[in-house]
């Protein structure tokens, strides 16, 4: 059978052909008229896309690096600084705290669990010199996603700032980054931005530019207020060569999802994520998170009784091209995971649900074929219109 | 919900990406070594696809215009021809054979059957002053496949020769044109030849070329001796200017198929027809063609009591995306097809069924949601390997 790849990990994504397109065109020069209209359209459209008004500085680099960058401009060595770990990417943040000397209270929750708001805001008033509170919006390495209005709340009327990374939430999930109180908003091209890896951006509050002014990390490369300058000066810049095939690719992407739009995006991811739900519990699996509220990027699976979550993954991959990702770290074996966040209609979960439903029987789960895929569709045609004739 | 096209027509089909590719690099000129290199390439290519010794000629025109050529060619005004109707495409072949001015026997067919090569051979007995046979292979308005080896043996020993429209069967259909003793075997780019339409093929035999010797109707753009000369000239070329792209594509196509394997390419549309007609009958759906005897680049079904064909096409379109074709003529609302003719894997036809399914329920036709699917799926797993762990 013709070898199709149907890529549905929670990042990299499927990219538009309209995007594919954008950054095949020739090469053109960074310090142009040009380029400078392209990328101001792409920096305003995140704005629209983060709901923030603050400086969106964008970087040639992935997710991580923005992470890097909001550690090492808004601090300094020896401060102290809470970060919340659920998962892997929870974990980043805290490893890049500590190579950067920062004194660092871990509040670890359950992986299966979201950070409790009310734990943050009494670890703030426990520890009130707390200069940073670091949060996963989405845990992509669960498919828990985190309250972060709620975390917002606690966090806005303490000498704080709050850095999220919402690298595989922004523009899938609900986000008001300014309404919020996000202080530093970082996010990657690579997910609900339908761009191919490369570009990562972070949204920066005048809460956070105070703490950038005092702050005396390393910074260079990542350094936000020569972004900030570069990009208030007469022709908008990046300060070093910019990803200028990404860049036009994510111009393009950022204008088919306000094309989309916003709430629509958001919508979207709910209902792709709700029937997979739905299907892989009609096939006797069960979810891997507890936490299931606005859990919409990442549906994570646990593995069946005595198979395991990578072979799963592999006999997906092997013998039907359907590029799942299986655990990572502690959940290694254990899980599986479908994306949806990103370029997926319902047809895109449809394909990965029957692949899901013959690698399971292939490797002795016992299911009725079709009957995760009817619960999909039953479930789809309910939250769509797509019941009308 | 973001659209995605999911385009399922017996015609035009879907591009490989490689192929996409290919026609999209730089445009070369046709009297050229590097061009001449990949016309070669794709001509000798098609005599593989084809199986056939014979000459190729290609032209820049759809695969009407290969038919229109094997007319115009072979016979001259007044010449008696047979040509087998039992649809769409059987009529066309003898509309051309009246805008030639040849004298036509109609052997008219019910369309949901497939010719009789005894009617075929008693007809011929009865009129031994017949030149041609004209017949097709696989006739894309009802599904249905001719026997064409049987109908071979039958014209074999004639003084007529027999000219096939293979256009939706080469590739996807067992063909063996030499073996088989087909003469004028003309099939088009579209289909399972992956590529977009533009370019059509004859393959013509040694007994077509003492028809050809001797006829006398006007063919130019068509001129299949001119065609012949040109390409075994020292460095083959054709008459006028080819359509480059399309044959930069076709052969990367042709190359693609090749490595997929003719016989391999064969087993995946048969595979591909079963699962697809299983679930449609799951559906409580009827077939059209009564004639199912190798019948796997189209499936047709009829339309669902009290529901217009049409009704089932237009929503699948506008509410899921996923273009099928309807009927035409005389099954104008009575049927819709579904074309599994050409780039197409097992994946295509479940999300395909999953619309159905769908589009059937909103219009009222009760069944089972998942029902199709499953029986598409447990066919697969049974006709193919991945039933293995």
């Amino acid at each position: 059978m013709i070898r199709k790849e149907y890529l549905m990990t929670p990042g990299p994504t499927p990219i538009p052909y309209q995007v594919s397109l954008a950054q095949a065109e020739p090469m053109i020069h960074h310090r142009t008229p040009a380029y400078t209209e392209i990328f101001v359209r792409m920096v305003e459209g995140l704005k629209k896309v983060l709901l923030t008004s603050n400086h969106v500085l964008t970087f040639a680099a992935s997710g991580t690096g923005a992470m890097e960058g909001a550690v090492a401009n808004c601090f300094s060595p020896g401060d102290r600084v809470l970060v919340a770990v659920g998962g892997k990417f929870g974990q980043r943040f805290a490893e890049i705290a500590k190579v950067y000397k920062l004194s660092v209270e871990l509040y670890e929750y359950p992986w299966d669990e979201a950070a409790d708001p009310e734990v943050i805001a009494a670890l703030l008033k426990d520890k009130p010199d707390i200069k940073g509170v670091f949060v996963t919006h989405s845990e992509t390495s669960t498919g828990v996603v985190n309250d972060v209005k709620c975390i917002g709340e606690v966090v806005r009327d303490t000498p704080a700032i709050l850095v999220v990374d919402s690298i595989s939430g922004a523009g899938a999930l609900e986000l008001r980054t300014d309404e919020w109180g996000v202080d530093v908003l970082v996010t990657g091209s690579q997910k609900a931005l339908m761009t191919p890896p490369g570009l990562a951006a972070a949204a920066v509050s005048a809460k956070a530019w105070e703490l950038i002014e005092a702050a005396d990390s390393p910074a260079y490369y990542f350094c936000f207020k020569k972004a900030r300058k570069k990009y208030d000066s007469q022709s908008p810049e990046t300060p070093y060569t910019p990803a200028i095939g990404l860049v036009k690719a994510m111009s393009e992407a950022v204008e088919l999802l306000l094309a989309e739009g916003l709430e629509e995006a958001w919508e979207r991811h709910r209902v792709l994520a709700l029937c997979t739900r739905d299907a892989v519990r009609a096939m006797g699996l069960e979810l891997f998170p507890k936490a299931l509220q606005g859990a919409f990027a990442v549906t994570a699976v646990k593995a069946p009784q005595g198979i395991s979550g990578g072979d799963v993954v592999r006999h997906m991959n092997r013998v039907h091209g359907v590029i799942i990702a299986g655990g990572q770290d502690r959940l290694k074996g254990k899980i599986f995971r479908i994306g949806h966040v990103g370029y997926y209609n319902f047809f895109d979960m449809v394909v990965a649900l029957s692949a899901l439903e013959m690698t399971l029987t292939a490797l002795g789960h016992r299911l009725e074929l079709g009957s995760g895929l009817a619960a999909a569709e039953s479930r789809y045609m309910e939250l769509t219109g797509s019941a009308r004739p």
